[in-house]
């Protein structure tokens, strides 16, 4: 008997962090729960960052994902947004370092390539093709989800070819 | 009696996280400790994070600082170097997060500004004035020691302004 594997996906970002979890049986996938942790701008980072990680600590608990698909570095980010992507980055990588998940990294396009057959997609299809890959019967919002939920599947898809 | 306030400095970076506590006695400070936790390029980000974490949590742990000064975006640095410092900055914030540690964030300017007198001051510069200013019988060193050290005199000076 073959075990599934589990698989969380995560878009880290400071104001919203989609993550997803997906279980991976053979060539089989389905979607276990996906959601959306936001923070106020208003509210101190420390505390901001405190939450992300928290709320992805219960997921993982929760669901005992094995492994991670994470969005990568966005090159075209001007420096302000990457930092404030990276210190959410840093809270969801935390998150997952203590539970020993194996990581993988992908860049925006590569996701894009994967999910919808091209690079350069844009969000509609990409929450679209997400749909129709794991059968849900609606469209996973908000986007965050949506794109944590196509990190995950690009991990189940890479982590096979590796 | 007057309680000293123990305040503690990080110049955060993925690679090099500078740290150095400070006691504060009416107008009167002294440096308690600094150093600086240096992690490999060649180990997964998220071990990097958990052991800039870590590190930070025991230096809190054995000197109970109730104060943080942390240096603030640079923003003529790139989206790539950005997002790396901001996972060092999310790291260190998460660290001090946990124990309602009062932050304050100033910029590189700032802090040379009430270091050096102004504020395009070398690193060279500020050794100096940092080891002056601390009464300290040697530079204190490494370079990312020196800026957590002076992120600490900064927030020092600015806490009785505010």
């Amino acid at each position: 008997m073959r075990l599934p594997v589990i698989i969380l996906g995560i878009d880290p970002g400071l104001a919203n962090t989609g993550w997803g979890v997906i279980e991976l049986l053979g060539s089989k996938r389905r979607a276990l729960a996906y959601g959306c942790i936001t923070t106020l701008a208003g509210e101190e980072t420390a505390l901001r960052l405190r939450r992300i990680h928290d709320e992805l600590q219960a997921v993982i608990e929760r669901y005992h994902p094995t492994e991670l698909g994470i969005e990568a570095i966005y090159f075209g980010a001007n420096a302000k947004s990457a930092l404030a992507t990276g210190e959410a980055r840093g809270a969801a990588l935390l998150a997952v370092a203590s539970r020993e998940l194996r990581v993988g990294e992908y860049s925006p396009t590569q996701i894009k390539q994967v999910i919808v057959g091209q690079g350069k997609a844009d969000k509609k299809q990409v929450q679209y093709m997400v749909r129709a890959l794991l059968k849900l019967d609606h469209d996973p919002k908000p986007d965050h989800a949506a794109d944590a939920l196509a990190a995950a599947i690009c991990h189940a898809q890479f982590r096979r070819i590796v």
